[in-house]
């Protein structure tokens, strides 16, 4: 019979999902050009040249045992390797290619990540708002999901809620800076004192407790902020990593977990990553595509259209008088709903034909998430929309 | 916590990895041209000259948002659309693109669809000898692995087993033909009895037993041999299909799911395979590589090397004295051992350089698995190896 588990995973619908497929039908109606699709995170910039001339002289050049032959349940040594030089190179780190393990984007790293540090009945503890498929994955994992609320003034962290959450049972905390939904990017402060928490409690506990840094958005970054090394204030971190942005390439599924020095375990963890892959009978991504990936590292995506989606849109926002907390990365921001039921307020954006995802699929009500991954004349175009929402409100009031 | 589960996993060895590396070992003592291993069974054809062509076609022509944004759960319409076009003309079926899921190799489309027809607490049944990563894959569904013993003198099924241990908590039964590690075929008729079986216990307990059709080596089949259509006979089928062997792309992570017409359940099973891949945090694979596929099919690798390789070798070792039945397809034989503990029979065997695999890990003790998938002269040069071997157990005697 049908498993019941993921039947039921069938009839629950996701907002984004739901504001995407809404947008694509008001297109139908209406024409493409005269709706702001803000829905979905889907980078939107072309991955770098480099990328496809790899591509080219890999297929042509490599020889057919290398290129096409079972890899490494670990990932292919190149890549590997070319990992290693540049994180070792941009942070000083000392990972060496066995501390690296290929995984399917930073989801696959999460999701291999979470099963590997987490027993059954363990929990994990995130920040809302968070990206809603760490559920599954601590679901798969066995594990309980704990979510401090959020501290809607920063989103930095509420640690007076952390702490009041953390306990013997705590296997795993997840954080996600540069953030989505919100942007933000975790301050050094920030770090120092969950690292400081962190250690406190595995004393107390005598047992590990496994920082998972969820990077995807790692490489974008604006002008005037700095994303700390994680790894660096917190030894039990795995970082989990995307080539989905940085190269533009989500379509190529690619990403790793790095799993620092000192990091309790580690000479257990690849192995058991590799267990991982077995067990849910996914190894890594294609041989092709990681080689390629080994060439282009250090090559970047032209990400400046983000920051400058940002930087007319954060702006016009405020002076409308929405309120924001300004964004140091990625392609999102987060405002406050203009009335506290953030669905209606959705709702009612689409009647300007503005497509909004609501706060509540981050476990953070009375927001919306705005992905301007977008070109940026329709940026342009939209803030008229958002004028009209906003007046809407203040003239109810 | 390290989840105990996995790191137990890291713990056991596999017998094919253990013959591997011993392999490596003794190639690096005595020259790697005077070991013949036949442990593994890694394609080792080119890919067909046009899979590169379209690659490179593709990377240079594709638009950006189609060849690298994220990808339907299901998998590229364009490839999806061209597996459908293939099976229905080679086939005569009537499978539409909605019926195709696209896994990351026939591994990760045999794990998706037992998660998505197997409860935990309920039974699959699979027959003696056979791929034993079914044990993992069923595991992650939270079932139970039975195991019919083998039919050793023809290694079709032996039904009077099976009929005594499918039951009302059977939910799926995994057939693997052309089948590692035997290579043998099932026949028409095999399959005509299997799925009145089905037939007959799914009224008499009144819920669908899936018949999960394992077909890896489908293409790899010797003249002489036809591999039936399995949804042909049995409606509630899921094919589990790879390219790893036709297109000889192992490393490129590529196969499919194809969900027979008028399957229980046929609506929801494309949905929950997609609820999968987000639960354990693993889409499909590379869409480059999805879209190459899309244009190489109905393309071949040259696939003779493994039926000259079966032509040379399963007569000479009858005409030594080995027992073996013959292969159908696949590029595996599966003898019996000389002395009945297979695994101090493969250590024998290493005396003489060569490389085997224990049949007790594919829960079939007294035979050895042999992976033909080397240069036609090595499998010539190793002759002279297999006939000292049987020479010494005979003397013995």
């Amino acid at each position: 019979m049908l498993s019941e588990k993921y039947l039921r995973m069938t009839q629950l619908s996701s907002s984004i999902g739901l504001a995407y497929r809404a947008a694509l039908q008001r297109a139908a109606e209406i024409g493409g050009e005269n709706v702001f699709d803000y829905s979905m995170g889907n980078p939107s910039v072309p991955a770098p040249e480099q990328f496809a001339d790899a591509v080219v002289e890999i297929v042509r050049r490599t020889p057919h045992i290398e290129l096409h032959s079972y890899c490494h349940s670990g990932g292919a040594p190149a890549l590997r390797e070319a990992i290693v030089a540049d994180l070792n190179a941009r942070f000083a780190t000392q990972y060496c290619p066995e501390d690296i393990f290929i995984a399917s984007g930073a989801a696959g790293a999460m999701a291999h990540a979470l099963r590997a540090v987490v027993s059954p009945g363990e929990e994990v503890i995130t920040f809302a708002p968070f990206f809603p498929e760490y559920a599954p994955y601590v679901d798969g994992a066995g594990g309980i999901l704990k979510v401090v609320p959020a501290n809607i003034d920063t989103f930095q962290i509420n640690f007076e809620a952390f702490e009041q959450l953390i306990c013997e049972k705590t296997a795993a905390v997840i954080i996600d800076s540069p953030n989505n939904p919100t942007g933000v990017v975790y301050t050094e402060q920030t770090l120092r004192r969950l690292a400081e928490i962190l250690e406190a409690k595995q004393k107390q506990f005598g047992h590990p407790i496994y920082l998972l840094s969820d990077e995807p958005y790692r490489e974008i970054v604006f002008s005037g902020f700095v994303v700390p090394c994680v790894p660096k204030y917190y030894t039990n971190t795995l970082v989990c990593y995307s080539f989905s942005k940085s190269l533009s390439i989500p379509g190529q599924r690619l990403g790793y977990i790095a799993v620092a020095e000192d990091c309790a375990g580690r000479e257990h963890l690849l192995p058991m990553f590799s267990q991982i892959s077995r067990f849910i009978g996914h190894d890594s991504t294609s041989v092709l595509i990681q080689l390629a990936a080994a060439k282009t590292i250090g090559q970047m995506a032209d990400l400046s259209v983000y920051e400058r989606n940002k930087n007319l849109l954060y702006p016009a926002l405020l002076e409308m008088g929405y309120e924001c907390v300004e964004p140091g990365g990625t392609f999102y921001l987060f405002p406050r709903s203009l009335e506290p039921d953030a669905n209606a307020f959705c709702a009612k954006a689409q009647e300007e034909n503005l497509f909004l995802v609501p706060g509540d699929t981050f476990g953070c009500k009375g927001h919306f998430r705005l992905s301007y991954c977008v070109p940026t004349e329709k940026v342009e175009r939209s803030l008229d929309a958002f004028y009209r929402l906003i007046q809407h409100y203040q003239r109810r009031r």
